[in-house]
């Protein structure tokens, strides 16, 4: 009977159209209409709140409602909101890149800013693909990339993807790479060294995401096997690309994932964090090497023509600016690794062996728990969810993983709730 | 040495990759490093003012620093800044997306957000692709497109793209489209039917920007031809995606192109002035014809599998709420028509027949003036521009098309400033 819940969902069925969403079951999978939030808690429409333990989808760090981010959009926005990158500069922007430079793992980097992810990513590989031409290199027209790999949704960096969640429909649209095994693989660094060998020559580039596959279902791979990978393509003048738009920003215990693997990437991507989860903003960052092979003529097809209305908005990077301070000034890094194992240990206690559940992937605060429905279809992963949202903690799946993705800022009684909030949502769904 | 606005751009240099720019050149152009701004000015490093005379790339709409629109933006962070689209709702949200819905030429649309205007250009070639396979029909691999289309900067937006800009360099990666002649041939339309009725058979969609091709250098057509071309395409059961990044949201007189060519496409894609030029924000609007083809099970393959991390923004989506009240309470629309029309008198009256000038170009509030350099190269384009910010009016040119792109609040004296001092600028550069 028309709960101010079901009205809200009502109109939001009636005109919003929600990504990775079958919309015609979204009234019926517990979708959480937001009004406010507070630290870590998301506030629904009726008053009840739920404790984000998907970070807003992979985006916020601190939390929401922050008041030293809260002060730095408000104190922007008396200077300006907006002004264009496109042949002019504005000083926040300038700020917000030195700042940001010296902490990615590109040597020197300039940073080319875009608003999506999968622009950030698009970005990358046109700059890698282009780096060759302007060096007079035709042939270096295909891309290394992984099994089950997720770069975005626009059609380059969904061609970099390995056609996941049924995109290999698009495959007339998608250009070809060449694709070896990903981290589900054991010995994947073998055959990506060896398809290296045998394609370097017609490769422009290598993309990964170091250290965690995170929309494969959190697949983990080991620092020295990214790192041998990465310096045989480098060997092999191969550029390299890493994807950290999802493990940056201090998601997987260090500022950004290629730091554990002691890697020099020539392009990194970022996104997600970078403004804590208060404003879309993402980031190419390319070496002198890479950058300085598009210096030339004015006007000339050395140039990147390439660049989004809002690449570098003011707003967005002054929130960034405060963001990257405040994770030094509260020293959020430590706090990833202390809540991180603890996690480990209370899924090791609580989580792993339990009914249903295949097995359990952890890198820093980003966890997924496998399930095994022992029938296809028993839509385990939406149902288990379900039950935790009902039980005020907020979760989304990847299939039948179990994304646990608590903020950066989270504490021990957060991890401890969150745990055993899903303990009992498998109960009752897995083992009822 | 070294004033403080060369400090800046060497500190710009040094660590910020600007869009569409010769990072060589960089410091040589002009560049204005903005501070702050006031309405429709930006002010430097040194307090220097400019007339923004390109709305800061085609987006700001009522002016910076607006009273209203900054305070939509605080009061939306005290409710909260960004909480997921992926299978959850926002308020802020909700509410702008109704507001939006029926003033689009769309009938009651579905709207996904993207930040990027490039990435909602993606989303409607995917949903136009995906609209055709989930009906069965797999021969549905292309599109047509036009000569000279500018679509954005990610692979499948560059693919619908012309190659302008050098971008053909980027073929291998590119996918292949049926391409006419853009507005640029007055005949355009009798083409562009010849070329559906020879393959509506494989086109998934046709694409253009109703009006007026903007990137092409300001290509203007009538609104017969447009319609002509669209109701053929949909005659012949082709889709249709208008893209009215740049000629939406005002800018042609009409709150959006398609009302002024009475055409109702089955998709559309908006994004620059959307917040007014704020924050990052684009949609893509989809009729319920299309929108319906994807309903179906829940995690079936009929889902749109396509998600970007900020769609949807509480923050943006406040700040678009907002300025699409001001729009109505400012009669902004009514400005635009009657400073267009005295933009009009005065390039006929002062710029049309000068030394240096082939063409005028004019919509709305949004014009190109074509130089014609007697030799190639003479970069006249560049430094007619340098010459209007040296004299206080920010400009940037298209090749060597000026563009004039005046914000819509944008008074009868700005209008006879800008224009006087291209006047002034072309004299000094083009006629010495």
């Amino acid at each position: 009977m028309g709960s101010r819940h079901d009205e809200w969902v009502a109109r939001d069925a009636a005109v919003v159209w929600h990504g990775f969403t079958q919309m015609a079951a979204y009234p019926d999978n517990s979708p959480v209409i937001v009004e406010h939030a507070e630290g870590r808690e998301v506030i629904d429409v009726e008053g009840r709140r739920y404790l984000d333990a998907i970070s807003s989808l992979w985006v916020t760090t601190l939390g929401h409602h922050v008041p030293e981010l809260d002060e730095a959009l408000r104190a922007q926005a008396e200077r300006v909101a907006h002004s264009t990158l496109l042949g002019h500069g504005n000083v926040t922007t300038i700020e917000f890149a030195e700042a940001l430079a010296p902490r990615l793992s590109v040597d020197d980097p300039h940073l080319l800013f875009a608003s999506d992810g999968a622009a950030a990513v698009e970005q990358a590989l046109r700059i890698a693909f282009q780096w060759w031409t302007n060096a007079g290199e035709r042939g270096r027209t295909t891309y290394l990339a992984l099994g089950d790999a997720y770069h975005g949704d626009t059609i380059g960096a969904l061609s970099l993807g390995a056609g996941g969640f049924g995109t290999d429909v698009y495959d007339p649209l998608r250009f070809d790479v060449v694709r070896t095994p990903g981290y589900v693989d054991p010995h994947w660094d073998d055959a990506a060294v060896a398809a290296l060998d045998a394609h370097h020559e017609r490769l422009a580039a290598l993309i990964l995401e170091p250290l965690v596959q995170g929309a494969a279902g959190m697949q983990i791979t080991t620092p020295a096997q990214v790192r041998r990978v990465v310096e045989h393509a480098q060997a092999l003048g191969v550029l390299v690309i890493t994807d950290e738009v999802a493990v940056g920003f201090g998601r997987t215990g260090t500022l950004f994932a290629s730091e554990q693997c002691g890697i020099r990437p020539d392009l990194a991507v970022v996104g997600k964090g970078i403004t804590g989860g208060y404003l879309p903003l993402a980031a190419t960052a390319a070496s002198p090497k890479v950058y300085e092979a598009f210096l030339g003529p004015d006007l000339s097809e050395m140039t990147l023509y390439h660049g989004h209305s809002y690449s570098g908005n003011a707003l967005a990077c002054a929130v960034g600016l405060r963001h990257l301070q405040l994770v030094d000034e509260w020293e959020v890094l430590a706090n990833v690794r202390a809540r991180a194992a603890e996690l480990e240990v209370a899924l090791a206690e609580r989580i792993i062996g339990r009914t249903g559940v295949a097995a359990v992937r952890q890198q820093g605060l980003m966890a997924g728990i496998e399930l095994a429905p022992p029938t296809y279809g028993l839509r385990w992963g939406r149902r288990v969810c379900a039950a935790a949202v009902a039980d005020g903690v907020l979760l989304r799946p990847l299939g039948d993983v179990i994304v646990l993705m608590p903020m950066l800022t989270t504490t021990t009684a957060e991890v401890d709730r969150i745990v055993d909030t899903l303990a009992r949502a498998l109960e009752q769904v897995c083992a009822p």
